[in-house]
Parts: C-alpha cells; sequence; structure tokens
C-alpha cells in the first residue's frame, strides 16, 4: 500500500496523475464492490497467496460473485471456509471446486507447488478435534506447505504422544489442537524447539463451555513458546504457521 | 447418628428415658454451642480423625474459645487452617500449637501416627503452588497418612514429570496441584493407577482467572480417575484423600 | 510403563534388542493406529478393566473400527458412552451390544463379576437426574462393583434423604447427582463417613446455566471430603468411585 | 402518593389551590432537596416505619446533613447501614447513635416495640456469616418485630440444623443465610411451612466468587416458598421479612 | 414433621410401637416410593395446599404414575408445571385435566375456594413476559389466592404503570414480572407498600443473555421490599406470595 | 405528558372536569388496552414519529390486534420489527404491509419525506453485518432520515474504510456495525467528527461469545464520540440517530 | 484529515512539494512525539474544542510533558481526566490548573463560552453516583455546554423523578447516570423526547459486580432513543452530548 | 531430549552403561533438584538461548538459589522476570543485575549480539500500555533479536499508525500490545504481511475487565495471521517472536 502511495504521488508531480484523479484512485482502486462485499483484488499479488473466501454468514449467490469477481481479476485458486454440503453443491454448479466434507471447504484451482521451509506439524488431543485440524491442514497446503498430521496423541495417554517425538523436534512449526482441557499444547510447547499456534476446539460438554476451558488453559500454558486463536480457528491457526513457515 | 437414636428409642420404650428427654437429647447433645458456633463434640470419636476448625473469618478469640470447648471434650489433636501469623500468635497466648507459616496452618498435639495404607503424592506443577501444597500434605500427616511431596513436576518439562514415574505408579492416592493451565492433573490422571484429586491453584495471571482456568482444564480433564476439589482447597483434597487412604 | 521402559533396556544390553528396534518400539508398539485413533491395546492388561469407547464425536464407522481393533487385540468386554440410539443401531450391525436407552451406553460383552470391597452408592436429588446416574450405576457395574441405587432423595424434602440413613451410613463410596442447588452433595457429606464424588447435572433452567449452579455449589461444600467431576460426567464419577472402591 | 393526588385536585376545584400551585406542590413538596440528596420527609408517615440511610458512598457529611433534615421533620428513629466505625464516630460528634460494629450499623431513638405478628428466624450456615445475619437481625428489631437468632446451623452438620426444628417450624418468616455452597435455604425450605427469604453471603473462597456460587444455589433451590435477595443484603432481606410479618 | 417424632416416641414409650417398628416408620412413611420418584404423601395435609407435580425432566409415564399414586392417597387437585401440549395430551388419556396452553400448566380436580387474605397483584413489563405471568397468576389461584393481572404495563411507558395505582397501592403482594432491563421490580417496589416479588423472564436478545440483565437489575434494585427467584420461575414466586398472603 | 396534567388540572379549577374524572383520565386516556398490550396511542403526535410494534415474542394476531387498535386512532405508517416470513405472510392477510426479508422488518404506510438535518451513515463491517445493518437503514428511513450505507468496510482491509473518507467526514451522525473485534467502531470514531452510534453484532464463533467481544470491544473504545446500543440492535441505533438528525 | 491530503496532492502537482516532503509530511506533521505519547497537535483546530489528557495510567512527568508540548503549539484550554489529589498538585507545581476533587478532573484555561444549543440535563439515581456525574458535567460545560444538574432522582422514589417533569422535556440530551439496577435510564428515556446517553456506575456491591449490573439493564432498556457507554465513563457520556448538542 | 535416549541406549547396548544407571539417569540427569525448584541445566544448550527465571510467586532467597545454580552450570545469562523494585534489590546484594523498572525485569549478564534475521516491532496502543512493551522489547533484545519499539500508536489516531507505514511493512514479525477494544492489532494485521502477536493489556476501566474486551477482541480479528498471548504477556509475545525471526 505503501508503494501505492508513492507511486501516485510520483504520478501527481509528473503530471500525469490529476488531483482529482489521484483522489479517486485512493478512494475506488484497491478493491471491486459487490454492495454485499469489497473484493480486495490486489491482495493476491501483494501478499503472494491465493485468495480466501469466509464463508460462513454468506450465501451461496455471494460467494459465487465473489469467485466470479476474483477470477475475472486473474485469481487462479480460491479457497472457501466454513460451507456446508449443500451451500458447496450450490457453489458447484457454477464453479469447479473440490469439496472437504470434513474440514467443511471447498478449494478452486488445487494446492499449489510446496514453498513453506520446513514441516507444519497438526496435532491433536483426540479423534474429535479431527475437523477443525482438516481445516487447518488443507489451508496450510493450500498456501503452500508441508504438512505432517499428528492425531489423537492427548497427553492422557503420554506414550502415544512421546512416540511422535521425531516429528515433534523436526517440526518448522506446530499447530496444537484440543479441546477440553487443552494441555496438549502445553506438553507440545515444552517438547518441541519451534513456534506452536493452539487451537482450542469447542468438543467437549458440561464445562467445557463450548471451548472456553481449553481456550483458557492454552492462554495460561506454562510452556514458552506458544500462541492462540480463537476456539475453532484452524484456517487462522494455518495461516499465521504458513507465514512463520515462509519467513 | 442413626445408632443414636436407636438408643434413645430403646431408652424410651424401656422408660429410662422420657419422651420430653428424649426430644430434649435429640435436640441439644450432639454439639456444644458458643452462639457463634456449634461444636461437634462427637464427631472425633464418631469419625475417629483429629478436629479441624476453619480459621478464615474466625477472631483469634472465636478460636481459642472453639480450641478450649474441644479440649474440654477430651479433644487432644486440633488443626486450625488459613490462618495468618499474627492470629497464630494470639492463639498461642493461650494454646501450644505450632505453626507452619508457608501452609498457614497451626497444629495443637502433633502429628499421629501413620494409619493409612499406602502413600499419599502431593505434586505441584511449579514453585508458586507449593503453600497450597502445603496445607494438602500436613492435613495428609495430621489424619494419619504417608506422604510424599513432588513440588515442581509441571508438563512443561516433561521429562521433571517423568523422572517420578516411580512415586506416580507407587502411590495408593495422588492430589495433583497446579495453577494457569492445570495440565498437571490430566498427564498423572494417565500415567497413575490410583485415583487423582486435582487441587487447582489461584496461582498465575491474566486469563487464569484467580484459578478459574485451572479449575475448569481439571473438570475437563480427558484422563479417567480424576476428580476436582476448590481452587486453593489443598485441605479438602487431603481430607478425601485420607479418607481413600483408609478405606 | 515403567516395567516397559526397564525390559526393554534389559534387552538392548543383552543384546537381544538392537537400539533402533528399540527407539522404534518406544513409538510404535503401546497403541494400535486407525488415522484417526490411536487404540491402547496394552490398558486393559495393565489398568485390569475393560475397555472403554467415548462415543460422543465419534461416527458409527468409527465407533466399530476400533472395537473390532479391540477384539482382535483380545479385549472381551467393550464400553461406549454417550451414543443416541440411532448410533447404537449401526453399531449392532456389527457387533453384539447391549444398549441402555436411558444411559445411552452400549456395552459388549455384559457385566463382571464383583470385584470390589463394598458397595457404591449411587444417589439422586431428582428424578430428571435419572440419565446421568444410570451411566454412572451401569459404568461402576461393568468395573466390577456392587451398586446401590437411590433416586429422588432431594434435600428439599429431608426425610427422603434421612430415610436412606442405613445406605448412606454403610456405602464405601458415594456419587452424588444433582442439578438445581446441587445441595444433596452436602448434606450427604456431612451424613457419610466415606469419600462423596459428587455430580453435577444440566438439569433446571433459568440460573442454573446448564449446571454452572450444581457445579459451583458443589465445589464450595462445607462438608469435608467431597470432590467433583464435570458436569453430567456419571462416567468419570464411577470410574473414580471404582479406583476407590478397589483400593 | 395516590391519596395526594387526590387531595390536591379537590383543592384545585375547590379554588383553594391555583394551578400553578397544585403542579408546584406536585414538583417541590414530597421531599426535601440537599444538592446531593433528596429526602423522602413523608415516607415515615406514609410506610409507617422509621427512615433508612444507606451509609456506603455517602460522607460523614452528608450523613449528618440527611440526619439533621429527617429530624427536623419529626423523624424520631434513624437507621444508618453499611458505616465502618470511624464513619460512626465522625457521626456521633453531632447526632446521638448507638453503634454496631458487627453489623456496621448506627441507629438513632433505639428500638420500637414489637408491632410484627410473630417470630423472624434468622439463621446463618456458619460462623462467618454472622456480620450480615447481625444486618438483617437488627434492621427487622428496628423494624418492630421479635427476631430470634439460630448462628452456625449450616446442614453439613445437619443434626445442628434439626435441633432447632422447633424454631424452624413456629416462624412466621426465615431469613436463611449463607455463603459457600447456599444450602442452608433448600433445606429450611422444606421443613419450614413458611416463607423463606435466602441471603447469599460473599464468605468463602476460590469458586465462592464472591458469592455467586450461594447466590446461584439459592436462586435454584428445589424447595418451595424461596426467594433470593441481593449477596450480603441483610437489610433488604430484614425489611421483606418485616413487610411480611406486618401482614 | 417435629409432631410425628413426638408421636412416635410417645407410641414407643407406652409399648404401643416397637423400637423396630419405629425406626422402619421414621425410614419408610412419609413417602410413597415409585422407583424414579418419592411422592411425599402427607405434604398436602401438613402444609395445607394442593400437590404441585414439576412436569419438566419428567416423562408422561412418570407424571401419570406419581398422579395415580397421589390420588390413592386421598389427593384431590393436582397442579402439574411445565409440559407442553403434547405431554398434557398423553396425560389426558389417563386423567382429567385442564390445560392451560400459554402456562404450559396441567390442573386437575378445579380451582378452589379463595382462602388468602388479599389480592395478589401479578403484573408484567411487556407482552411478550405473559406466558410466565400466566403460570404465575394460575398458581396463585390454584393456592386459594385472589388475583389481579396488569399486563405490559413497562416503565418505558410511565403512564401505563401509573394508571394503575390503585391496584399496586392495594395489593396484599406483588409479583412483577419483566425481562430485558427489568426495572419494573424498581418501580414498583417503590410505589407499593407491600412485598414484592420479582420474576426475570429470559424475553429478550443479545445482552438480556437469557434473563441475566433482568435477573441482575432486580437484585440489586433500590428499592426496598422486593426480593427475586429464579428466571421465568412464575411458579415459584407464586407459592411465596400464597404463603405471603395466607399469613 | 407534562401539559396534560397542566390542562387536566385547569378544567379541574374550572369545574369543567370533575375530580373523578381527572382520576379517571389519568388512569385510562393515554393508551388502548387490549389485555395483551397497552398502545400508547398519543404517542406518534407527541413525539412526531410513526408508530413502531416490536415483533419478537408477539404473535401474527397480537400483532394485527394492535395495528387495528393503532390504525382505528388515526395512525398512518407503522412499522413492525423482528417479523420472519411466515408471520408477515400471516399479517399481510388483514394489513398491507412491505415486508424486507434480510431486515425482517414489515412497514405499513411506506417511507415518509425526509426531515433529518443531515445524512446518516450506516457502515458494517463485513457482509454477514448486513441483516443488522438493513434494520437500522430502514427504521432510519422510515423516522425520516437520509441514509447512506457503507458495507463490507472492516479495518482488517483499511484502504476499504479509507475509500470512504468523503462520506464518513461529511456524515451527521454514523451508525457502525460490526461483529467478532468490532474495531470498525473505533476507526470510524477516530476519523468522524460527529456522534457515532455503535451497533455490536451476534456474528463469528467461538470467543465472538455471540457478540460479547464486539459488545465489549465498543464499549472500551479509546475513541472519544461514541456510545453503544444492545447486540444486533440496529432498530435502537437507527431510532436514536435519527432523534441525533432531528436536533 | 481529507483536506489535508487534498492539499497536500495540490502542492505535489503544483511541484511546490516534493514526493519526499509529501511522503514526510504525511508521516510526521500531524503529531508531536514525545516517545511514550504522540499528540495531536491539530486536533483542536480540527474538532474545534479542547484537548483532552487522559490522565489514568500516565505520571505527572508525563501529563506535564505532554501539557507543554500542547501549549507551545498554540493550545489554551487543557482538561486532564482522572487524577488523584496528588497528581493534581505534581502538576500544579508547572502548570497552573483548577482541581475538582469531586470528579478528580484538572482544568487549564476555564471553561470557554457557551456553544451548544440548548441543556443538557446530567441526572443520577442516586448520592453516591455524584463523582461519575460530576466527571460528566464539567466535562460537557469544558466542551461549551449548559449543563443543569439533576441528582438523587432515581426511581425507587419516583415522585423525585416525576418531580423534574420540566427539566427532562426541555433538555436537548439528557446523560442519565446510575449504579445498581440501572433502571433511571429506561424511565428518562420513556419521558423525554431527546436522546439519552446512559453511563452505568460502578456504585454498588454484591450482584452489582462492579457495574456489569447496570450495564447490562441499560443495554437492554425497553425505551427506545437510549444509548450506552462503558462504566463510570462520565467524560465519554458528556463529550458524545457536546457532540449532539452542537449539530 | 530424544538424541539423549538415543545415546542412553547405545551405552547400554555397548555395556558402557549399566540399565539400573541409564534409568537412573532418565530420572535424575535433566535437571537439578532445589526442593522448591528443579532447573532444567540442559536447556540453555539445548534450545540456544540464555535462561529465564519467572519471579512472580518467588521470594529473593529462591530466585538467588536458583541463579547460583544456574551459574554453577556455567549459564552465563539470566533473565528475570516480575520483580518489583525490592526484590530486585534483595538479589542485587548477591548476584550483579541490571533492573529495568519499568518493565520490572532484572538481567545478568547483559544483552547478546544480534542473532534474529529481522526486526521485531513492538507497537503499543497507549501510553499505558508501555510496561508491558518494555517487558516484550527487552525480552526480545535478550534472545538476540532487534527491536524497534512504537509506542502510542493506537487507531484511535489512525494517522499516528500509518505514520509507521514503513516500520510495519518492513518488520519480520510484529507484537501489538493494546488494551481497552484492542483494535490496533487487526488494523495492523491488515497491514502487515509478517505474522502478529498480540498482547492484551489489562490497561483500563470498567467492562475492560482486567484485559478481557481486549483478549476477546485479538481473538476475533478478522485480520489473518494474527495469534494471542495471555493479558499483559509481554515475555510470552516476545519468546515466540524471537523463535520465529530465529527460523
Amino acid at each position: 500500500m505503501k508503494e501505492d502511495v508513492t507511486r501516485l504521488l510520483e504520478g501527481v508531480r509528473d503530471g500525469s496523475v490529476s488531483v482529482e484523479d489521484a483522489l479517486h484512485q485512493l478512494k475506488t482502486k484497491p478493491f471491486h464492490d459487490l454492495g454485499y462485499a469489497k473484493i480486495d483484488t490486489h491482495r493476491a499479488l501483494r501478499q503472494g497467496v491465493g485468495e480466501v473466501i469466509y464463508g460462513a454468514g454468506k450465501s451461496a449467490e455471494q460467494i459465487t460473485g465473489i469467485m466470479s469477481a476474483m477470477l475475472s481479476e486473474g485469481q487462479t485458486r480460491i479457497l472457501i471456509t466454513r460451507i456446508p454440503l449443500e451451500k458447496a453443491q450450490e457453489i458447484q454448479k457454477l464453479h469447479e471446486i473440490t469439496y472437504y466434507p470434513e474440514a467443511r471447504m471447498g478449494i478452486l484451482g488445487g494446492m499449489p507447488e510446496v514453498s513453506g521451509k520446513g514441516t507444519i506439524v497438526v496435532a491433536t488431543g483426540g479423534t474429535s478435534d479431527v475437523p477443525v485440524a482438516e481445516e487447518a491442514a488443507l489451508t496450510a497446503q493450500f498456501l503452500g506447505n508441508d504438512v505432517k498430521r499428528l492425531y489423537d496423541v492427548g497427553v492422557a495417554g503420554l506414550h502415544r504422544t512421546l512416540a511422535h517425538l521425531d516429528d515433534i523436534v523436526d517440526a518448522n512449526v506446530i499447530i496444537a489442537i484440543a479441546g477440553m482441557e487443552g494441555a496438549l499444547a502445553s506438553v507440545l510447547g515444552g517438547l518441541a524447539e519451534c513456534p506452536v499456534i493452539a487451537v482450542p476446539t469447542s468438543v467437549g460438554y458440561g464445562a467445557s463451555f463450548g471451548g472456553i476451558s481449553a481456550l483458557l488453559s492454552m492462554l495460561n500454558s506454562c510452556a514458552s513458546g506458544i500462541s492462540v486463536v480463537n476456539i475453532d480457528n484452524g484456517f487462522g491457526a494455518a495461516y499465521q504457521a504458513s507465514l512463520i513457515n515462509h519467513r
């Protein structure tokens, strides 16, 4: 954005851009306005990644509209998160997407080459955490990362965790996904030498309070090198993990 | 209590107890009334343990009054919990108690013989949890148990935990004390084969919310065989552990 | 687990186990990996109990897969918790389980001989708490305990509670199950001389907040010898009660 | 208030009161304006009770100013709640009040004759609840009621509660005061045949959360005939109990 | 209950009751045990009111079973709360009850004569609070009280409240029912000279948090003479109001 | 209302109104009583706006009844909020209303002339906030205001926000609508020179807690000139914005 | 800010400003950087008001440093909020400020002429709310508004509220300040015809939870035209009220 | 840790290590046991960083004891967090540490060479957030990173934020520190192309609830690439930022 402003100012000085035009460009250029959504058409270039549509709270019509606008701007790979099967089927009538039911994601244009430096380990405490883990794993792959899945390695059966010590120590980033007491993040944080991004899940009942228990547990981890994202936010964890893996 | 009623009824049938007296006894017998407190003078016999005074919210005068009443009823060992040094010093003017500053407890009459079957392990996640742990350990000893202290064995340094695998596996009951994320209970619960009583502590800051984080974490533990007591309630954990250890 | 490590090390010294193999065994041996789940195939032997599958959040396919793996490892009795009727019927197509609709549990291989020392009393405050109570009672039976059910003995009708004074005093462990104000645990804790495990239930409305009211009430009980498990966690209470009853 | 409006309207019709005056009276008559407080000088007559000053958040100057205004309007008995000793001593320089340190209340003009129909029982779960109980008991006496104090009758020692069955059954209103798990209200509510007003107290630690635990417990009581006032609100409970006792 | 014990003891003394029988009677007499429920068959006599069945969480079978037991004990009027239409229709196959859909209550045996001293006013803040108000009003009538309904008199339109000043001032007890900000209780409490029982309702959205907002507002009322029951607990408010109205 | 009282009092003085009639008028005049609702028939005149019916929690019958009463009093424009399509269709059988599905509102009598001074900007953080925004925008138009919609201008894409700097600076009132982190209000509050009314929305998942996150964020805004309404309360924001725009 | 950008761009086009300079100005001009604070030196001109320093969390040194920078930029009137007496006295050693102890504010340069259109009414429910009210009233005066104070007009004594009907109806904006149940805002919102800004206060105890009760009550008000600011935020309410009063 | 096990096993195979010794080493080697603390003496080597002591909840004696043990193991640089001035002065009697009062940290052995790849930007919303920011900045420097401080760049004055666009875009990691509404993280997350670690602070009052408001806001950020640490946890943010900056 900074460069855009510089270039615009240079144009004004050269006389190649009028003041009115410059003001107008500042206001209208960087996105495509659909009324219900402003599409950031420069972001893919600027940030070097495919574009993502957060599907929750958007109708199939709105999503396909946004996709069409993106495609018309030259975007070739699109990730759509948090869409149920029915909505995906609606979208598939217009655009060719692969739908991943467990992760509730759709992908247009397939997975890219691996561009990240190391491996992103995606670990879960239990079987019920797998949907969130798949959202994270597929997002990380979509963003060009090598991914290693370690599912059901919760600390109540510590030998299951320790059996994967190799993968844990070799990881470049770890995404630790757990509901209930969320202790997985602390144990992995103590064993690993890389950043750990913790994802609390809404799995559980009673005093798990829809993920609050795991969230608080992870925020209070005694292990260093852990940060936390929103409950069930597999996408967000993978996005940051990818940024780290591309440093 | 049941036996008391039976005996009373037999007295009434025999004519040795009048109906009025029986009613009167039911109402006045089982405790000593000091106005501000009713002292349960039969409980020591009935439950086979020394008597305990919960010191918080009671003045030194009230505590010494209760102690005097207990002593006059034949009690020989008394435990007083949650009293600061100054209150203990006030009490020491009248009654000979040993004061434990870290646990903030006073004990009259010393520790009894060990009567419990096995060892009660008292483990903490960190150094800051030690005051609660000492409250638990001393209470357990006061109630006739062999106690093994394992302090600062939190799971963020897993090798510290695993180094005590012997003690953990050999325990008859474990008291797992931790603040912050409270993951110690889950890991011990997964390793041990005995009941684990978890004590969340108010140690921590920010999103530990005075122990809520650890409390929720422990209530949601994926490991089986864990139950939980109130935040910082070392006494309560030790009391139940002793009951279990005397089964 | 400790013994396994010792034995493995001895094998390495003897030359009967190579270093590579030892490392490999440490990582792969103790469980059966189904991808979505790691099955702890040694636990039944190690802990002397039948195996349990936590059914919530697992599909019928995943559950039957886990059961098959367990059976192939020699397991003969399996308990599956928190499965609705439909899922149970799916499972019954492959495995012969008895389904208990009120407790929402399935059991393969029937109940074992009683091996516990005394009686586990399962008491509820009201009629609406019975499903959680049945989860507890059946689990306790599955784990080899003699169980006595006392339902609808809430303290708002104190004579109903007191009428069972015999059972309360004779119990080796009590599981006190109540929603709303959860006062049952305190009253039983005051009357009994054995450990009481309290289970808050999500029964109630308004300010019961899905069991929070009962949970807090039980954590704050003035009676000694009480610990608490998660809301509606009849299984967890019974598991710990059984550990205590087998001391 | 209704009567005042009627009388004013009649005066307007009679011509004895001008419209302007009527409007003026409606606005200025019913209280005495001190700038920082409006004193309701007719309330004592209208509601037949002495006047009360809520002392918290008011300076000694403000309190004595309000008292002077009340006395000048003919008030003879005044109750001041929630004032620490120092503030009471400041007030005593100007007005002759008796100070009750445990209840932190001051009373000018002494206690009235008993005018209520029956006895108000003030019961507490423990010794630490006594300050709130004294606020309730003294308020009830100030409002003309016969009061019976039953302190430290908590349900964890049920025989202490049952020993006072006479007083409980004979009460016209019961004020049940308890912190921690607040179970006293439910047990008394089940035994008594009169209205029970429950007062949660902030006594306790950890998961008592400053009285929230007791508050929720009391709001969820399974016993009928119970209502609840704010945490530590001994005054409010006594005020309503007095209204009931004067029906 | 006290009298029962006295009488029993007298029987023991006379020899007309053996000790074993006395113990047995203490344990089995006062209720009818259906396994899933203990029915208090003496309560109607003891407390002078018809019997109530809390319908939530009970099946139609359980309810009809309880009703049959009550009828066989001589009960003639029964109130069943919180049953949806379908459950009521199931019950109507066996027992003749009148169903009130708005209040979701069923009544067997009709309304009794008015036995209460004065009028119970049932007031609501809005139209959406009417279902809770009807639960209260019908319960009060079932317990023998004269009831006056004042619906939609919320304080945001103060003239609607003031228009009923007569009814408010003449009431013997007021039940103030409101959701959202719950200010109705404070305003009525300031105008009335009788006890006000406040019922928060779960009506509202957003920051009303299912009635918490109204509950807190009512607990914190500045007006004296107000106590509060659980969210949506029209029954409980009416039960206590009836006790007060029968003093 | 003040004027009404003055006029009534003058009538009483003149003898043109009897005291009884005056009292009667005070009580019965200002609204139309339907039993379940009191309709304020003078408010439109008094406050100069069309009348509004809060549709949630009211049946179609109740709504049409209220509408009929309003129409019979001369009301010509009516707004009904929070009604689903089905309820709107029921109402349309009796009254001619235009239904706005996204906003879930119905309007009878169409939009009025613009009477407000400036423009009310309605801005949203994302696409999912649009339903609340439409409730606000349509309400503002119904109350006579010029409205400018700026949707999907959230601060995570700051250039989208800044592109509308003109509209933001020129606004007379801004309604800032956002879920999740609610940062839009702070950024607009920092840029604008007019009052900003913030509306948190329940959009989001996990730790958004149904809008609590956005609500707290907006209440804590560091920018001056911001106030907040209830979660999802587009109507309330627009109502106040219109009051401000008509100053 | 928009104008600055336009002017800057025009300068670039004219050649009177180089591109480098323009970028530099965009980055460095609009504030004065003290390291620990960036002072917005153009804001007074831009927004036409005196400058405000939020004093909480700033040392006396930091505050005087900021004041000196402001004075050197030509600012003549400065308001400092939330400073205790001691900090004010420190500041007074360097700068001549008037300190208002109840409001805990300091003002340099005195109050300006009244520039607002109408009157801002500042009303409180009780005497304890006065400090917050004074913060609001003095801020409003500092921003050029005519202020009318109505203190202790809470709705539990409704005649006190109604006595000021004139002031309420004549106000151009009302700031309604109340703790505890916060009902004042709803009643004023129902009576007034102007915008009401509600300020919950942390006054109260127990279930007032430091102002949460009043905050929720105000957010849920049934009266239209009300918005809410943070707990105890008298300044924020007055700032917005002034913006409205200067429309 | 993995390597240690491998090496140990090889020793056992070679006969150079006995099985008993191997077991013993596994248990006792990796830390130094002080009773109240287990010091991880291999960690500095293993993880390549200086050692950190979390000072809160530890006495000066405990801290100096731990430091002595570390120094005896060859550690040369030690960071001690969260110690007040007095405790630092106690420590300085034994060990030569530099104390940073704003950050409340002590450092022994000085800062290391910069070893991280890029710049870590530490940004705060306001002046009051500086103490947490200094904890983060000094920690990052202690761990070998180049740090750029941007203080008081909160989004309510957006030009202050934008003026540092250069630093924001050039950062390798950003630590965004803010209390109150926490919007800084979202805005920086939208502008930056690197990972953003958000630190909520407990700065604020009222509905900021000790940092909960900022915490929730940051967890719900719409910007991608953001993760969050505990309230006021400047250390934890810097630790993870350093891990990322050393990838």
